[in-house]
């Protein structure tokens, strides 16, 4: 995330909210082994048996927790409710929903608890994740803050030359105040937030940045920016050669270096300090282990050309985007994160996630559709003001992951795990 | 793809085949729009309403395509038949699944009609496919062929110094043989294909490359990979002072620019010419304007630093991912690829997408749970002997989606088809 | 280049200008073929023999600028006079000099006729720079704006965790007048421009960026940024765990995508019509085979996971680094490029080069020494407030060398002409 | 690197032969630190005073080293001389040149002590070099061992469809061993070493890698693909609807992320242990100062997007490049690296530096120009059977130069040595 004086505010005051909420959950005792592991026998213990399945559902109901709608299903839902979800909807793909956690977050939205539903069909993904985020309940629970926001597209305009584009911007930068005016009266939800401009020769980018309020937005942010584009091109005395809503550089639905600079959707950055003796009780391996798998295997993903440097956040996110309604498809760039995993001065082991660019929303897309919305509640994210709180469980998430994938290469316990729970 | 001389022979069966299928397909002349309109009506319209869902599941009765679990649920699951796919199991998330279609494909596998399974909550998305496969359609078919294929796994050894290094890699390679035999005897599917190694100081990152049969295989690949590194430590008679399964190098879960010099998991090049009067007709728009808009967005994403160039292919596949039981967090690495448009000679529009590193498979992992399974057999690839037939139907299905999006772009109809279709 | 509301009014103020250029030089008619020809035969044939020197050297005593540095050593530089600029001086390497052009700009800054004086061992460079020149000057000149500027050094910083980086990121916020007041008082040239924060778990990097003048400034912005740490360290009253001038983001010495995000440097822009008759007399191809050439090897480029898209920039760059006294490691981020080549409506073709992160400065490092002050002087670039004068120059030559090699791979020259001019 | 079998043996012979130069170089004790004091002073001392000079040049013919050229300079070159290195020549570029070593090397080619010409106009470059360079010698020299070699040409053809393209790939694989003999009768130099080749729709790119002797090749190689192009051109009876002697794939002149998997040019690795006492004495910090530091900055150099890890690399190269007549532009590609430092088990530095792209020559170019033969020749590596030795050279400095930036971060050393060292 790069921001400006303007943007500063806002991430002060989310990192503000951090500072009070960790003197409140450091009142709180964070839970023992013992109490973990009963409740791990409790709830997850023999994984895939029906006692296994009675005993988290009836541990579920006793956190007032429904699952009504991942159990049972009362026939085809109709097309007419899928409006604006689907076009030639022909049935319901049903992919199983495991249980991951508690996962202890303290956040600026998201604070305490979660329970995290995640949809796989990949044997081993969520014993890994529940794994970690049991270290991490060891260890006092996962700090993440939603730093900054925004979403944008990106509209292409080609003239004769540059001299035109120069007037160009300049007759737009004039109008900041008509364009906002333009996104208040098309959405209820969308602030105009930034505009920035590539030049290119003879050609711009215009990328238009906005608050989407709880929706992922891409939708909205694409109406706006039709908008003012018309007005543009209505008043503006050149017409452009060529002009498109979207020049392909908003990194919508792909990944792209973008993201660390600037923001795409939420940035996040997660933190914890798990303790020696939870690395050796829990993750059966040591901080140093943890610390040189980090570092040599940095080695191998900038030899790679990835874009920023994590193990498997994919998999935790798919498996929690699918769940809980969100475009699926941007995986491709919220996945992209920085993780970072090493010894403190007190021996303890520090890791941190950083996801620049996670693309989600608590309203609209496939969040209001039954087993969707039922994720969101169990995550206490269904609907508005919950977007930022849903971002910091996601990124607490991907750092539960982070830390078990890289326990389990350091010790070499990766190939047992996916052999005794992976598809034979 | 980059492919040596014992690589190209396999290329070029591929290749070699679908020339005798050109000249097959060349003998059925292509639906005319009058007869694909009709198709339409039958089987598409009415997208959001109850007829509509009637009129498509009947035409799907008619072509002997069964849905039976995408539109009933007969009670959950029992957790035990999930083993493998699942951990801490909870229930079913339905995903709303839309049909597309028919996709003409003239591939080395895959070969005719396919009606086309996409699983989603984005509004617009499978209309947006679907008018691409019928200008496809109405084009003679889309040319896709899998070139080639390997699986990677990377473990990382460290020695004292380069020197050693030097020992381990001269001792390792002597020992092909070995690997080969113990790849045999642990996996009926796998075959080791090459070994690589990227020396970095005192540190070697060796690539085992695989062929993994019908499965996507990165179980495999671990399981075969962790039994020749054991051999390894077993056998050579310096112990090295840091080893892992995966120095996270291979690309698994991860946006790499490794996809375009190797492979990884399947590589599918896809082409089609569609005549003028079809992106006219169905585009409404011409190829000009599309040429330009691909020029003109390719300077965004060069800009955006993406890897490769292309629209949207991440929304198709991961539709078709979700549907089709795969490993969904690997849209990271499959959604990487290339797209082209240009107008040829003829006037004509020549569009072709390469998908270079597509994780897929049609054994194992998700591909035999319930409406999972239903999907692969809509496309006629569920089981053994499919998984190049699916990679082709992917690169098909990615590249209609391009064809529909750019058309869009360049016609200014973009907005409007996500006003319409989207989620108010 | 991004740039907000602060930002546009500089940009536009470099594009006015250029209007009003355009104006001007829209009343010089471009020199006929047949002049150029005169002109070439005159100045520059002869290449290789002492009878073109001859002629080359009276050309220029003619044109009043004087190579007697070039052409003259007396004696050995004393040490002492190239304190700053080496240590351990042993003696001078001697490097050719060939002379291209006159390369014709209207730039902001950069306007008018230019000799352009370029340093290299490689046979061809200067041959084919100067055939893309004497294109360019048939053609009226190319258009070079340096759009926007900003040096950047970026510290790190860590502390125990998140919510320390939020006190000290706000702390560091309220104090911009005090490192504006700190910039002031370190240096002359120095302007404290922009403060950007990427925090990272419990680091946080700083990017200061500045404008530095007429210097290529990586030293003063060092030392400036490092006078604002020190007091920032003085007087923040928690002490952080580690803390470096450099955190190893701004690009310094390397190609990173930051380039096409921000600037660093100068951004500069230069674009060309080529009317159709140039291309064939003097290029001896056509516009569409240079476009069709253009979009092919985007192809290639792409694939290749390079940062922008261009030819062969570092070529020209680097002899008129060399030449002129830059820092030549900064060819490194400096031939980072975005080049396009496309036919217009016209049937001409259309050449853009964008140059985001061009190190250049016209005082300090090495532009006063000898030669290197004799080769700035050619340009009219010796000394202050030419800074930016020299970036549009720098990317105009780009630019004719972008076309020239274009013009040689679409027409199948480019093997001959390295043939005749290489090294035997 | 990525090799397959056939590139190990080439690999494993370099490396063996460093395991016997260990052997040699482990009988010679170190120099101490008084030893290396008193060379300081005798040969670099009095940087920049009149009396350093002399005690260097007395130095440097004690050695028995000629700088004849360097020093002085008889009038200017005839222009007849430089054919090949420059067209339009005026004149020579005069760039300062130090001496940085000596410079202990364990190399399978480069054995022994070195003193280092350096051309730069940058302050405090050649101090830091040489700051490295002596805590290296204190250290028992850099191993530096060349592992692989190649340079690519890549030419692109397209056809009508994919179809044909599979019948051309075929066709030219073979022709293999014609090739081979195109090559042979092209070249004394050139060795064809290996096809690839890149199919996307209808275009394929066929990357041709060579050996190249001890020149850097570029021209070689372009002109051996050419011929063997033309000979495919006029022999394969279906004409290309377009084709390029390079599809800018090559990562000619630019930095591209093939570099790590495959090489170009050279790829060359260099390791160094640093005991403790000497990062102390002669680095002014510790081990763990540095190895922190190189932790940190990595996360700036993954979120800036660059290509591969390296502080500096580039300032090394680039001077030692202009000094010995190297093609300076291919700093692009050659200044890409991968650097490591981190403490050992023992408590020491570990360092290394890997360069996989690498164009460099001890022929050809500008190798027999006058002050850069003597450079050269400084080194020993004028002339043939010396590309390699030079390649080991370029990694030990650049390693040198990577260990004193990082001791100077790591130490808050850094701006002071430049405001000390730089131009005022």
């Amino acid at each position: 995330m790069s921001y400006s004086h303007k943007h500063v505010k806002k991430v002060l005051e989310q990192i503000e909210k951090v500072k009070s909420i960790e003197a409140y959950t450091q009142q709180i005792a964070p839970l023992t082994q013992e109490e973990i592991d009963k409740l791990d026998r409790k709830s997850f213990n023999g994984s895939a048996t029906t006692e296994g399945l009675e005993a988290r559902l009836s541990f579920l109901a006793e956190q007032g927790v429904s699952v009504d709608r991942l159990t049972s299903h009362s026939g085809l839902e109709s097309p007419e409710s899928l409006k604006g979800n689907i076009e030639n909807f022909i049935g319901m793909a049903q992919v199983p929903v495991g249980l991951a956690g508690p996962l202890l977050v303290k956040g600026s939205e998201a604070q305490g608890d979660f329970f995290v539903p995640l949809a796989t069909t990949e044997g081993a993904l969520i014993a890994s994740y529940n794994r970690g985020m049991k270290a991490c309940r060891l260890s006092g629970g996962i700090t993440s803050v939603c730093l900054i926001e925004g979403v944008q597209r990106s509209p292409f305009f080609k003239f004769d030359n540059l001299g035109t584009v120069g007037l160009f911007i300049k007759w737009v930068y004039q109008r900041m105040d008509k364009f906002t005016e333009i996104v208040e009266s098309t959405s209820r939800f969308a602030k105009l937030n930034d505009l920035k401009a590539n030049i290119e020769g003879n050609s711009v980018i215009l990328t238009f940045e906005y608050l989407t309020g709880d929706a992922a937005g891409q939708n909205m942010v694409t109406i706006c920016t039709d908008k003012i584009c018309k007005y543009i091109l209505a008043n503006f005395d050149i017409t452009p050669l060529e002009w498109y809503i979207e020049g392909n550089y908003s990194g919508d639905k792909k990944a792209t270096t973008l993201s660390f600079v600037n923001v795409r959707g939420k940035k996040v950055t997660a933190e914890i300090v798990i303790p020696r003796f939870v690395v050796d009780k829990v993750l059966k391996t040591t901080p140093e282990k943890i610390a040189q798998y980090w570092q040599s295997s940095t080695l191998g993903v900038i030899q790679s050309g990835a874009i920023g440097a994590q193990g498997h956040v994919a998999n935790g996110l798919t498996a929690l985007f699918i769940a809980c309604g969100q475009d699926v498809a941007c995986i491709s760039e919220s996945s992209i994160g920085l993780t970072r995993m090493e010894t403190n001065t007190d021996g303890d082991l520090y890791v941190s996630v950083t996801l620049p660019s996670l693309i989600v929303g608590t309203v609209g897309g496939g969040t209001s559709l039954a087993t969707q919305k039922e994720c969101l509640e169990m995550l206490g994210c269904a609907g508005a003001n919950k977007a930022k709180k849903f971002a910091e469980i996601c990124c607490a998430v991907a750092l539960a992951g982070e830390i078990s994938i890289a326990s389990a290469m350091s010790a070499d316990h990766f190939t047992n795990a996916h052999q005794k729970l992976g598809r034979k």
